[in-house]
C-alpha cells in the first residue's frame, strides 16, 4: 500500500511507545524499598501481564460484561499478593500499586520520533486502556498525541473489529488508507490491514524482557518495518 | 460544590478557548486578497455560525440521521456562496474555506493558561465538532490537551444528556464530581451541574463580534467566574 495518502497515526502504546516492564519492575521497587518488600519484581510484572489477553478475550466473548482493563490488573493483583505473602497490603497502596500502568516511561527513541513526526502528521493513541489512563499516561510519559482513543470508546477490545471501525471512522472519516497503525504486534498490524489502513512495525525485542519469544520481528511485509520511533520519522520524511 | 475533587477540566472549545469570528475573518480575508473577492467576511461569519444550532438540533431530535457538524457548515456554505456572487468557487476551494473551522486560533490566554493547569490537571476539549477536525484544531492552535472527547465520540451534540454522560464515564469513570466543565455559554454549564460536574465560566464577551448580546456574563453562581484562561489557572492555585 502506498503511504501518501496517510494524515494520520495511530499508535499501540503499551509496549510499542512506553517500556512497560522496566517501568514496573523501576517504580514498584521503589515502593517495596520505601514499605520493607523484598521481591523479584519482574517475575511480578511478568506473572501480572499474563491477566491481560484471556481478560479482555472475556470480555470480546460476551463472557463477561465491559470491565476496563485496570480492572482486569486489579483483580489479578488481589490474587497474586497473598501468594507473595502481602495479604495485609492496604486499600491504598493496593491502588497505587495497580495505577502503576499510568506511571509508565517511554523508550528514549518514543518522544524524539514522535515530536518529529507530529510535525506532519495527526497522531493518536489506539490502545486498549482505559480513557482516563490513556490520558494519565499520555501526560505522565509526555506522548505528544492530538488525540487519544481507547477500548473504552467501544467498550470492545483489539482485535475486536468494533476497534479498528472506530479508528477508520473517527480518523479517517471512512477513509482507512488515510491511517497508519504504528505497533510492536503483528496480530495487531494484521487486524489494522485487513481493515484498509497501513501499517508500521517498530521492532521491541525486549518488551517482554530478556527471554522474548514472540514479536521479535516483521511476520508480514509491512508497509514500513523500523527499530524505533525515530527511525519512523526518517522513513516517513520527517 | 467543592473543587477540591477535581482531576480533569474539559473545555468548550469553539468561543471558549479559540476566537473563530476573528481567526475566519482573518484567514478568509487572505484567502479572498488571493482570489480576488472582497467581501464583509465578519457579516459572512456572522451568517455560516447561525446554521449552528438549528443543523445539531435536527440531529439530537431525531429528524436528521448523525452529521458531523462540518458537513452542517458545509451545506450551509454552498446555500450562501451564491448569495455572495461566489457561485463559481471550485471544489478545492469550498473544502478549503470549510476547514477554516480548524485552522482557528486561540485567544491569547488561552495557551500559557493551558499550560499551567497541564501541570496539574488532566485537560481535554469536550466539543461538538468532529472527531478529526478537533484533533487538527489541537494541533494549530497548540492547545496541550491530554485527551479529545467531541460529539462525534456519541452522535449527538450538546446539550443532548449523552454528551455529558460520556464525559463522566471516560473523564470521570462514573463520579462526576471529578470534572470540572470550563465553558463561556450558559447553558452548556448549567447541563454540566445537572450532570454533577464543578463548573468554571470564562467570560468571552466578543465571541460574537462587537454586539454580542448573550454570554456577556454568569447567569448562576458557577464555581469559578473568570475572565481569562490564566485567572482560572491562578484561582485553581496552578
Amino acid at each position: 500500500m502506498s503511504v501518501s495518502k496517510v494524515q494520520t497515526l495511530i499508535f499501540d502504546t503499551f509496549g510499542t511507545l512506553v517500556d512497560w516492564r522496566t517501568s514496573i519492575v523501576d517504580d514498584l521497587s521503589r515502593w517495596g524499598a520505601k514499605n520493607g518488600v523484598v521481591l523479584d519484581w519482574a517475575a511480578f510484572a511478568d506473572e501480572w501481564k499474563t491477566a491481560y489477553r484471556p481478560g479482555m478475550d472475556a470480555v470480546n466473548s460476551g463472557k463477561r460484561a465491559w470491565v476496563p482493563v485496570r480492572q482486569i490488573y486489579r483483580e489479578k493483583l488481589d490474587e497474586m499478593l497473598p501468594q507473595y505473602g502481602l495479604d495485609n497490603v492496604s486499600e491504598n497502596d493496593r491502588h497505587f500499586i495497580n495505577e502503576v500502568w499510568y506511571r509508565l516511561n517511554a523508550w528514549p527513541d518514543t518522544v524524539p520520533g514522535l515530536e518529529r513526526l507530529a510535525k506532519k502528521y495527526v497522531l493518536s493513541s489506539f490502545s486498549n486502556s482505559d480513557f482516563l489512563g490513556m490520558a494519565l499516561m499520555t501526560k505522565h510519559a509526555s506522548l505528544p498525541f492530538d488525540a487519544i482513543i481507547t477500548a473504552e470508546n467501544v467498550r470492545k477490545f483489539k482485535p475486536d473489529p468494533s476497534m479498528y471501525e472506530m479508528a477508520v471512522e473517527l480518523m479517517g472519516q471512512g477513509n482507512p488508507e488515510r491511517i497508519m497503525l504504528v505497533a510492536a504486534h503483528n496480530y495487531d498490524l494484521a487486524h489494522a490491514r485487513k481493515h484498509g489502513m497501513a501499517t508500521a512495525f517498530i521492532a521491541r525485542p525486549t518488551e517482554y524482557g530478556p527471554e522474548q519469544k514472540t514479536d521479535i520481528r516483521a511476520e508480514q511485509e509491512w508497509d514500513i518495518v523500523v527499530a524505533s520511533a525515530e527511525q519512523l520519522a526518517q522513513e516517513l520524511g520527517c
